[in-house]
């Protein structure tokens, strides 16, 4: 109990003030779990006159080298979010022999590799596990815990925001504008939410899970992205009717010889599958393995005790490591190179709705501009009238992405076709 | 790459033979992740002239000390089950300074402090991820990383034969003693079922997760334990009426000073709650923490190859100690000596279903029996007539178990009462 292992934080918001408050409150059953005491030794703050609740006690500096070089800090926390100086910090700090915990998904997805190479150089150790799923430990259990497996697909809800406004949009009725707007009062949406609403935020979330699961370095660029902005009450309603619900998530899966895919998109899923109970801004991470079979890893993917719980892991991880005098037998799992299977290449059902001129014969036009780019068609329906036109919903059998992608391109060019309204992938059990 | 592991494997069932497919399908994969090959060189089996698929190329022995005492096995694998031999060979294998990895719930739960000892004074390690929950990572996310959290309750579906058999009964409305039939028919149950149907098997398995999760020694002798057996298709219909699902769980909460409690036993589940959606064979553990807050881990609990995804990242965390010439830095985990809180003091919900005499003033009779003994009711309803009886269903608001058990002791006593035919928990959310 003798050893006291000093940490210092960089930054001082929502995920720094939940990482302060978890260390202070449990910080006996910690003392007990380390075998030393945790003590945060000095802040990162923006503002050192501004007063701070849990911060009370604890030195505050606005130089980012005041914790960098000092000799006495064993881990730097880092906790600022965005990609500069954020990457340059750890970078520094790890050069300086630190060990570097972050929550840092930006920096995680784009110079992961960058960082294990710095670490391995100066013999540290580097670990992100808040950076995917907030608190959901789902690093460590892909690094650790299903290292026997073949992992055949990993699907995530790792966006808070987009899956609390598609369960409002699913359970209210309500429309995307509407909703976004609620999220935003609520605190759950930014008000600039393009990472979020587009995308993005889990596309960084699907290069970390991928890279992991595939032990292949995946880049942000190979991502397709699709977000949510273009999903309507009615693609809502055709969800519930014919038994599924709308999720937006993160995918990746193993494509054999053709290598992996990793992609982000909207998807009807069965209303039966274990992520279709994943509500409001829970997060969930499902995976398939050869040896698990399914598992899934469920909980709150932001927010400053739940992202905290995996950031103060990450720290006791070190901290045992450290009183041990031993370093993380894990560094980098990328051991292989996989080729990037092209989206185009990837396989799904899709559901596609149209809005058509209300005519005789232009179900069988349709339906016929589907055959002929080789999409054959599970169900095709008329279903009401929008206006002037009729709605028509069509679900594919599962077709490779290319030939949907040219059977979208036939209906644009046909003259009864006033719209394609949507196109969103159908995941069947 | 160069490195070679050895390993012995203390029998060769259903998880051993899945132990040695997994190993040997994924065994490139695997030597990359560990830095070197895991041999198994070794296996021990009842009779060594019979012939086994996967296990044409190894060695095989019926004598167990052919492996404990082989100085070039670095780790054994216990995949015997039961207490005896299994307790021994594992002591033995330490003592002759070898790892250990094993699936055995039974010898965990009752000599888990002994293994530790023994693994402490001979310096190797311990480990057991497949005793809990089959496949899914529960022990190293509760070790590892929710370390930073305060746990309050810990509450798993780990039978896999009762959730199959009460989902059925949900789904199919057939009584208790068909399902039992079907279950054993299609495998799921054993012959003797007594152990899962009982709760014992979710006993051991509570053990495990509440000695971990809130860092304390808990006894098996100590938990109340109350099987599925009495569950009526009544029982099942009322759960659905009233917007609940019946579970069997194994629950540990946290009573503060009072202690900690630990149970097995049926509970209606709101049909919300995340484990409401785990079916059939599959298991979950949900808990929550005072930093992460809720949370769950789902997959499959039993079966040869989803335990041997549990027992081979053992195995590859403990080749990777190897390689990297380190040990484990987290043993044993009860830190701390809890009180054991009486399940008379613990609290809850709870459901209560009678046959009374059907006659006026019935239900004022019963409302004041429970009132009496401090019992106060949500809803009381007689709903139907059986035989010559009528149904009372009763819900109560939340009380302390052992005012539950006055109640029904009151109960039993009234003349116009003829049968309590059911006494079952109510969770809330």
């Amino acid at each position: 109990m003798s050893k006291e292992i000093s940490i210092g934080l960089l930054g001082s918001g929502t995920v720094g003030t939940g990482v302060v408050r978890v260390l202070k409150e449990n910080a006996d059953d910690i003392a007990k779990k380390v075998g030393g005491r945790i003590a945060i030794k000095k802040i990162l703050v923006r503002d050192i006159s501004k007063k701070r609740e849990y911060l009370e006690d604890i030195q505050l500096t606005d130089n980012a080298d005041d914790i960098l070089n000092d000799p006495e800090i064993d881990i730097v926390v880092e906790l600022l979010g965005g990609q500069h100086p954020a990457r340059e910090y750890m970078l520094k700090a790890m050069e300086n022999g630190k060990h570097v915990v972050t929550a840092n998904k930006d920096v995680v997805a784009q110079f992961g590799h960058d960082l294990f190479d710095m670490a391995e150089a100066k013999g540290v150790d580097f670990k992100f596990e808040a950076s995917v799923g907030g608190g959901i430990p789902i690093i460590t259990p892909l690094k650790e815990c299903l290292t026997g497996n073949r992992i055949s697909e990993i699907m995530g809800i790792v966006n808070g925001t987009t899956n609390y406004m598609l369960t409002k949009m699913t359970e209210d009725g309500s429309d995307y504008a509407s909703i976004l707007k609620e999220a935003q009062a609520m605190g759950y949406a930014e008000a600039n939410p393009a990472a979020d609403v587009e995308g993005w935020d889990a596309a960084r979330k699907a290069v970390i899970l991928a890279s992991i699961g595939f032990n292949t370095r995946i880049n942000l660029e190979q991502v397709s992205v699709e977000g949510i902005t273009h999903i309507e009450p009615a693609d809502i309603n055709y969800a519930n009717e014919l038994g599924y619900v709308i999720k937006l998530l993160a995918v990746a899966k193993d494509y054999g010889e053709k290598g992996v895919n990793v992609r982000v998109h909207p998807v009807f899923l069965p209303s039966s599958h274990p992520l279709a109970a994943v509500k409001d801004v829970f997060n969930a991470i499902f995976l398939r393995g050869n040896a698990i079979g399914d598992a899934m890893f469920y909980g709150r993917g932001a927010g400053s005790l739940p992202t905290a719980s995996a950031v103060v892991a990450d720290i006791i991880g070190e901290a045992r490591n450290i009183v041990s005098d031993v370093h993380s037998v894990i560094g980098c799992t990328c051991y292989n190179s996989r080729a990037f299977c092209p989206i185009e290449e990837t396989e799904s059902s899709y559901y596609v709705r149209l809005h058509v001129d209300d005519e005789p014969g232009v179900l069988g036009s349709i339906a016929t501009a589907f055959g002929e780019s080789g999409v054959s068609l599970k169900s095709v329906i008329q279903t009401r009238k929008v206006g002037v036109h009729a709605e028509i919903v069509a679900v594919t059998h599962v077709v490779q992405h290319r030939n949907l992608q040219k059977a979208a391109d036939v209906l644009q060019g046909l003259k009864v076709v006033d719209s394609i309204r949507s196109i969103i992938r159908v995941e069947e059990n």
